[in-house]
Order: structure tokens, then sequence, then C-alpha cells
């Protein structure tokens, strides 16, 4: 068991859309130097995560093995790639490396944190070689929805593996580099170990479509528009972003950027030079003044977002902006699974106020930026890699691309966060399972997904909270009656009178029949208290609330 | 003023897609006899009605108008249309109208709140005629995707109305009756006052597609598939479940119907006639004991419904049958907006267990039951009404429907929910606004949407709440200290002491410095508690929680 090895740890992002966080190691079992590659979020939902703001990689294991961590890579700056920078960086302190794009918005959240912009080491991509630790590492480029989107090579003496990042085939991208199968040969000839290869489109039949397509049907859209024109997308798909001003711009409108996350990403690609030739913007400020038929908006809020500029357009004037009867307003998006609802409000509320709501729904206005199946076999056809290891896709993904590998000839291995996998060998296998989850940033804080602390707001959001006080005098008497305060409960049930009356009167015949073995036992009196709340209200209305009882005794 | 008026008056369905609920009234101002066509419900989520078992018409001017309410008429089975008939019949005690599947339904829904059968008149179709005061209604055969869905003709003496119901243009339906232009276009032919239409699928471009394409493509399906099969679909599409029950018999498989809902619609299908030439069926006791490649099973929860029979499976055995790697899962059913997490856990639930999932993703497995655009323009060549009022659909959808008639050269109205319409006139008018909302069945209790109480919940949830308790003296002086209960917050934050500790200790102080002023005013204290809760989580945890504040006073 001396023997050195190659390892692959998935933190976040296997078994799950969003959060990635990928971990390899080479050396000795127990002591392998760690690279880790990207740091990213998932979104909370009322359903799972309310009050929530934001979903992190649980790095706990990563915290245990900080000394032997010689840094983080970033494949490209999504959130679910790059969000958690600023979150964890205190935490791992190790160093950052990334291409330029992806280091100005990770320098931007580290910054939120006070943290130095030279944390972050900016990469030229491919031939470029970093070494670090025991890996040497090149950042392919690769298309994909947002600039720089990079595959790694990840050279170690156990072989070479490549970690395609998200990524699709497009050989016309508009901003950023093309697919380019030349280089990925070139890179794959001396022989590739193992392909990490993202997951998330494997049911698409199809081969994907080119960023290219989206331009022409938005240029006939925006020149056919007889007044205000406002188009939403993914604020980090700059290309996207380039589309629809240009579309703008060739119909005579200005064009006017709404929403910060908009201006940064298009400010950041700018700054780095992967973005030329971008239409002249016109300020805010400026906008309300020009006639509606000759300006569009560039908002986020593709996805519903409630405080998003299109979710503010929606509901009232923003930025002195108000959408009236006959604007148009184009989603140049897909609608991420769980947001359905809040883009359908904000549909309507545009429909409220006449406004011509244009989705993607007929396949015209958007094309998804990751690999679909036939570009997956692509990929296994180029790279030619001894073992497939899907990642970035839920359980269904990850094990319908293990099925396309091994229907292809190729070993593929089915890992999910927390399987740490030994590539070393001919075969890969299981090394060892780590305990691992979400953390949660909650306000300021972060809480473990299974600290309960989650758990109990969904059960006063499902059942409703009952509060009891009872004051116990100094010889274990009950000073008074049992006070109850209701809160998310119907305030009548069944016998049509106010609940919290049949409640305390049930409370107080119970206290009164209680025996001095209760009355003298803090747990026995909670137990029968709660108890009673709850059978009571099952008879008044049919529910079995979350209760507290405070017990307080004088003394 | 005192000339008698035609009135429609939606009250559920219009600006919403579920909870149809639509009232039609024949007669002088505010005296108009009154005829109410469906009683549907909507399904709460946890977004927006955390906790609520069901959501159904606010019937609020109903029951201020019950006097004049002649009967209720139901169009079809469906829950959005037919869900609500038990909770709201003892508050508007009128005779329900139906056709016989419908009525086979209806009772047992009411059933459960212990009303009789005979609630129920079951009515024959076209050309019969039913008297309900001042109207004269027929049910007029036209296929959806539940059998013996029907239009309405209404006529009253200020013309015709014909109202749609839920329906698609199929003329092979395969179970229940096609759609049959001319019937239609005899029963239009002496003129049509107002066409009230299904809106749903309004913004489908391409026509809509026969209920007889499914069938071979899941016969191949099943045909090729090497272990056990398993399919969901809608239970109360009859059609569909024979379809899929027929190509489980021509695969030689023995065919199993797991779900209450399930069997109870096949069951109402075969008592009312309907269903004919059912595939015998077995029993769930008898499949576990019959060879997993000769069984085909076909379940409830095809919208990851979390008690029903396919989120049943997914987690472990139900029913004494477990599934297992290489087994077949067919969704043959489209998933509705705001179920995607539900259904996609399920599939990944599956995935876990080596189960193939096949979805409609690509559109083989599944049509849609209402009319796609074209299908609403032949509707409107086929009736030629002289105004079109879009009902079933959310704002953009009648809006858009609006815009498709007057496209036509039809007059249209777009009416929402609490919408008064007079249609005597040649021209349709805004009568009245009525205020309406929806009512939520929670427990065993009906609350009002605006109660406040859904809201608490919601706040909880998102904010997690505080219990501080304190009790006073005779003297108006804090006997003890305040005491601190979290319910659904982190237990430490930015100070790294329990933050009950940190709250007790801020509470205690401020009551230290209290003036009598704010001692002997319960609402005073109340509120600097609070006030000092709120702002001591938000500098240790960044939340500012709920608060609940109970003092006692001795006296």
């Amino acid at each position: 068991m001396s023997e050195e090895r190659l390892i692959y740890l998935p933190l976040g992002g296997a078994g799950e859309i969003g959060m990635n966080c990928y971990v390899y190691g080479y050396g000795k079992p127990g002591q392998e130097r760690l690279l880790v590659v990207d740091m990213g979020v998932a979104f909370p939902d009322m359903d799972g995560t309310p009050g929530v703001d934001l979903i992190i990689p649980d790095i706990t294991w990563l915290k245990q093995n900080k000394a032997r961590i010689e840094g983080l890579v970033i494949t490209h700056a999504h959130e679910d790639h790059v969000g958690a920078v600023g979150h964890t960086f205190e935490a791992l302190g190790v160093p950052i490396y990334s291409r330029a794009f992806t280091a100005n918005i990770a320098r931007h959240k580290l910054a939120e944190y006070g943290i130095e912009g030279k944390a972050v080491r900016t990469c030229s991509p491919y031939p470029e070689v970093t070494r670090i630790g025991p890996f040497s590492v090149s950042f392919v480029p690769i298309s994909h929805s947002i600039p720089e989107s990079s595959g790694l090579i990840i050279d170690t003496p156990a072989g070479r593996v490549i970690h395609t990042g998200d990524f699709k085939l497009d050989t016309q991208p508009l901003v950023g580099e093309a697919w380019d199968p030349e280089l990925w040969t070139e890179i794959s000839k001396g022989g590739v170990k193992a392909l990490v290869c993202d997951s998330t489109n494997v049911f698409s039949r199809h081969p994907g479509r080119s960023e290219v397509i989206v331009g022409p049907a938005v240029e006939k859209l925006v020149e056919e528009a007889p007044r205000l024109v406002v188009a939403t997308t993914f604020a980090s798909n700059v290309a996207r972003v380039k589309t629809l001003a240009q579309a703008g711009e060739r119909a005579g409108r200005s064009i006017c950027l709404l929403g910060r996350a908009m201006r940064r990403m298009i400010e950041a690609a700018v700054e780095t030079g992967v973005l030329k030739d971008f239409p002249k913007v016109v300020q805010v400020e400026d906008a309300a003044s020009i006639p509606r038929e000759s300006l569009m908006l560039i908002v986020t809020g593709s996805q519903g977002e409630r405080r998003a500029a299109s979710a503010q357009l929606s509901r009232g004037k923003f930025n002195g902006i108000e959408l009236k009867e006959g604007d148009l307003f184009l989603f140049s998006s897909k609608t991420i699974p769980g947001n359905e609802k809040d883009v359908i409000r904000i549909m309507n509320q545009l429909s409220e106020k006449g406004v011509d709501v244009v989705d993607d729904s007929m396949g015209d206005y958007h094309v998804s930026g990751h690999a679909n199946r036939p570009d997956l076999e692509t990929m296994q056809d180029v790279v030619q890699p001894q073992i497939v290891v899907p990642m970035h896709g839920e359980h269904r993904h990850l094990r319908a691309h293990v099925g396309l590998s091994e229907a292809r000839g190729r070993q593929g291995i089915l890992a999910v966060n927390g399987m740490m996998i030994d590539l070393t060998g001919n075969a890969p296998k299981v090394a060892e399972y780590i305990e691992t989850g979400r953390t949660y940033l909650d306000g300021t804080v972060q809480i473990g997904a299974l600290d309960g602390i989650v758990r109990d707001r969904i059960r006063m959001a499902l059942n409703g909270h009952v509060v009891v006080t009872l004051i116990m005098d100094e010889e274990d008497a009950p000073l008074g009656e049992p006070w109850v305060d209701l809160m998310g409960l119907a305030e009548t049930g069944r016998s049509h009178v106010p609940l919290v009356e049949v409640l305390e009167a049930d409370l107080s015949q119970f206290i009164g029949r209680a025996g001095d073995k209760t009355l003298t036992s803090d747990d026995k009196l909670e137990e029968g208290l709660r108890r009673i709340v709850r059978q009571t209200c099952l008879n008044e209305i049919g529910k079995k609330p979350e209760v507290t009882v405070v017990v307080s005794r004088l003394s």
C-alpha cells in the first residue's frame, strides 16, 4: 500500500448539476498532494433550503487535509464553478489559478471578503504549463457559454488526465475560443489515462447547436419590433449579450445594460480583452429620454430572480423605465428546472402591462452551452481515453454517460460526491468513501445541511408553530394558566371557538390533573404539554404543529 | 338598468391554469339567476402555500348570492374542474349536473363529506337538453385527455353561449368521443353569441397531435424491454392507461395497476361503460410472483407526488415489489411547471437503482390534451361566434388568445377572475369587479389566502423564529432574566458564543435600562425586546428572524 497513486474525489457536481468541486491527488495513500478543481455554488430554493442564501461545497475533508492542498484551479467563471472561492478562501488559504477573464471575476469575489487580488494567479492557455505540486496543469481552450472556459490537462507521474470543464463543441462561438479538434487531438496523442467529462446534456440526442444560429432570429425579431425591446439572458453569456446588442444596433436602437451582473460581466470581458466590438451603450440615466422605438434594454433576471432587472421591470418602474403596451420582452435563455414558476410569474406580469413576451419554447432564441450526446461521443473519439469518468451531472446523467462510454467499448466509472476513485491501475476502483454533503451560507453564517436548522424551518412552514408558556411557582405548582401563542395556524377550527382558547383549556385541564412527578420534571411537563397541543390541533384543525414549550420556574 | 342581461364571471381558471370555476347569469342586474360551471382545485406548493393541502375557489360571492344559484355543471372529471365539489357543496347546496363518468367521480368526492350521490344528476349528451333556471344546457362531446369531456351549449334569452371546457381536436382519441366537426357545426349554425374557450395551449404553434400516435412508440419500447416495465401517466388519462396496458399485453406481460387513483379511474371508466376491452389485470398481491420480464406495472405519480406509487417505488419496496438493475421506467406524461424537481428526484433515485428511465423529453411518449393555436383557430372557424372569451389560462394565455381572435376579425375580451362581463349587447363590456381570490384547505379548515396564516409560515421558513419569554412581578419589575428559544436559526454566529446567550445578555441589558414607561407597557416591552432580537441576530448571523415575545405578569 505504499505505492504512489492517482486519485479523483468529487466533492460537488457529481450527482447534481451545480456546485462543482473536484479533487485530484497524487502520492502515497493518505499522503497524496491535492489539487482542487473548481469551487462553485448551488442555489437554494423554498422547497429544500428556505431562507438559505447560497449552497457551497462541504469542505470539511479539505480542511482536514489542508496541508496537502497545492492549489485551486478554476476552469471558468460560472457561479457553479467559481462562486464559492470567496466563502472558502480563508479556510483553505491555497493559491488560485485561472485564466484572465475567470481571474477577473474571482478577484471580485475575493474582494468582497477583503482578500487581495494576488491570491489569484493568472495563467495563459496551453501550451503554457503551470507546475502545481506533483501536477503539471495546462488550460486548454474550449467553447462554452462564457468566455475562456477551459479544459485542463493534468499531468501526473501516473499519466495524463483531461478534465473537460463545462464545454460544447462550437466552431463559431462568436466570443471566446472555438472548439478546435486539432488542438484536442494534439493534447491527446501521447495517451490519456482518464477523461473526466461534463455530463449535463447526455440525454440530448441531437448534436449541439452553435451560438451563431441565434443571431439571425434575434435580428429579425428586434427589426420588426415596433416599440421598446427588452432582452434578458444569462449575464455571463457574453457572446449572447453581444448578439443581442448587435441586433439592437443594426435595428438603429441605442443599447442600455440593466442589472449589476450584466454590467459587471461585460466590463470584465472588455477589461480582459475577450470582448471586442461591443456596441456603444448608453447609461440608464440617459435611456429614459430615448424614444422607446429606438431603445433596447439588455437586462439580468432570465431565471425570474426576484430582485433582478427583469422582475423589477415586470412589477413597475425601474431606473425610470416603465414597460408599456406593445413593448417586446425576449427571454433569450432556457429556464433552469425549479425556476419555472418564477419565470412564468414575470411573463404574466409583463402580459398584464400589455408587453409581448417571446421565449425560447420553440427553440429559436437560445442554444445550450453544453455538449450533447453525439458531442460527448466525438470528445471520446478525439481524446481516446483509457477511462471515462463522467462528472457534472445528476446520478441519471452520470449513469447514462457511463453507459454511453461502455457502449463504445471504453471503461467508465460512476463516481458521485464523496467517492474517492483510484485511477492508477488499468481499471479504476473505489478507494474510499468520504463523508461529504453541502454547506449553507445562511445570512453571514455557514451551517451544515444536516444541522437540523433548515429542517426546523421547513417543519414550521408545513405545520405552523405553537408556543406554550407556563410559570411554576416555588412549590412546583402552576402559577396561573398555560399561555398559548400561534404562528402560522388557523385561528378557529372545528368547535368554532378560537383555537388558542381550546388549547389553553385543554392544557389547563392537563396541568390540573398532573401529579408531582410530572410537575417537578421539566421534561415530563414539556412532553405532556406538547402532546396535548398536537392532539388538540389535530382534532380542531387537522394539523400537528411544531411546539415550543417554555416552562419558567420561580425559585 | 332594468333590462335583463347575460353575464359571465370567472372565479377561478381565468388568469391561472387550474382551479376552474365560471359563473353565468341571466336576469335583471343584481338579480340574475346563476349557473356555475366547474368547481376545481389547484395544488399548493412550498413556494407560495407551504403546509396547505388544497387550493379551492373563493366562493364568498357565490355564498352571498346563494339563493340565486340554479345549479353547478361539471364539464369533466379532472381535479381542476371537479376537485372542489365536496369542499364547497355544503356551503352552496345546489344540484350538480354532469355526464355519467364525471358524475361517478363527483359522487365519490361528495361521499368523502357524507353527501349522498343523488346530489349529482347524470345527463346524457346533446341533443338532450337540461333546463336549469333560465338556462338550457346541453353537454356536447369533445375530445380531451379524460373520457366524456364536454363542451356546453348554454342557451339563454340573450343568445347561445358555447363553453368549450378543456378540449383538443382529436379524431382518434381511442377512448371517449372523437372531435366531430359536423356536430359542432350543427350546434353553431343558429348563431353563437359567445365562445368561452380553453386557452392553455395558445402558445403551441403546431396542430395538436392525436392520442393514437403514442401507441406504436410505447409498444416498441415495451417490446424491447428485457426486464420489468413500469409506466406512469395521469391516472385520469384512461386512453393512455389503455394504450400502455395494451402495449404490455401485446408484449406478453401481465398488467398490474398500482396506486389508488389509477385503480379508481379505471374502475369508474369500466363502471360507466366508457372503457371497453381493457386488458385483464392482476392484483398487486399476485404481481410479485410473476417473473419481472413478464410483468408491467402502470402506476400513479407522474408528477413526482411524494406519496404516489412512482415515488414509493423509487425509494424502495412498495407492495412487495422492488425495482432493480435493468428495469425500465417510462414517464408517459409531461411535467407540469413547478413539479420538475420532484420528478427529477424520482428519476435520480431510479437511476441509483440501475433502472433505465425514459421520459417524453423528445416528444415520443406523450401528447397534450389541449387545443393548440391552430386548433383554437379551427374552433373559431367552426363556431363562428360573435365574441370570443378566452378562459382557462394564465394572463399571458388569455391575452394571446384575445390577440388571435382579433387577428381573425373577431371580438375578444380579456376577463380574469373577478371580472364580471356583460355579454348582452353587441360589444362585451365589464359590468363589475368582484373581490375574489383563493381559499386554502389547510388540514380540515378552510382559510383565506390573505388571512396572513400562510404568510407567517413563509416568514418563519425564511427567517427562523425566536421566542422570548419574560416574567414581570407584581411591582412591574422583571423576575429573572429574559429567556430565549430559537427555532430554525444557527446556534452560533459572529462572536462564537451561543446565539441564545448573546441574545439573553442583550435583552437583559435592555430590561435593566428600561424605565417604568416601558416596563409597565406590554406593547412597549414587546416592541423593545423584538427590536433587540432582530438587531442582535442581524449582527451575529446576518438574519432578522420572526420574533414572538411572551410577557407574563404576576398579579
